[in-house]
């Protein structure tokens, strides 16, 4: 499976409710995200709404990182969508998760741009947890 | 089924490759899109890059709306993320659809925050042609 880009869609469930209320601390951890995955940030705007929720986006040469955040629930959706081989998704994920320390989390990946035929595409990689387990089993 | 928001992720293949790197042009109908869909914009940031592509996201009062094109391969991705039960994202599919024109399109719908039990969540619809197919059959 190659594809262009590759979209975590990942929604934090249990989150603490003052984080994900306070725009600085959001703004600070997402554009943290964007650099540990090694992308390049072209923009990031962010906002709070009355009374409450953060949304903000990471505009970043490889595609965009977004959040937004219902602190009344401790619930945060985060989108990380990357292209390209050197910047990896699931650091951002990982980062992210110690950040904002969730209770629960689920997660869908979804390939974009699939149907293209070019050496710019990139092989489908397992997250993380996957691939240990494969080395594991060639051990 | 019951979710806090909708999240169209739809591969537009085939679209006018001068389109695609315009980024006036781009941001006009993404920006047009969310007007459609009766989405409240809060900010719109679109960058083109050198040699080519366009991204760009329109945050908006209901989560986001994003595009990342590839003239090259007259391929963009498109995310179409609504809350609430006042936007549509399906009206601004079918505009930038119309926009846009791609020879074809590719769409999954992710339901964002689906294990919050709350008035605040929103019950899932089907998209129009399914809409439409469901009321002949009862006609």
């Amino acid at each position: 499976m190659r594809a262009l880009g590759f979209h975590l869609l990942t929604e934090f469930y249990g989150c603490d409710r003052g984080i994900l209320n306070n725009v600085r601390k959001i703004k600070s951890v997402m554009d943290d995200a964007a650099i540990a995955s090694g992308a390049s940030i072209v923009e990031s705007i962010f906002h709070r709404f009355n009374p409450h929720g953060v949304s903000g986006v990471v505009v970043i040469a490889e595609s965009h990182l977004a959040i937004h955040t219902w602190p009344e629930y401790g619930y945060a959706a985060v989108d990380l969508f990357t292209c390209g081989k050197d910047v990896d998704r699931w650091k951002a994920f990982e980062f992210l998760k110690r950040c904002l320390a969730p209770e629960a989390t689920s997660t869908k990946e979804i390939l974009r741009g699939e149907n293209l035929r070019d050496q710019n595409t990139v092989e489908y990689g397992p997250p993380p947890a996957k691939r240990e387990q494969t080395a594991r089993e060639h051990l």
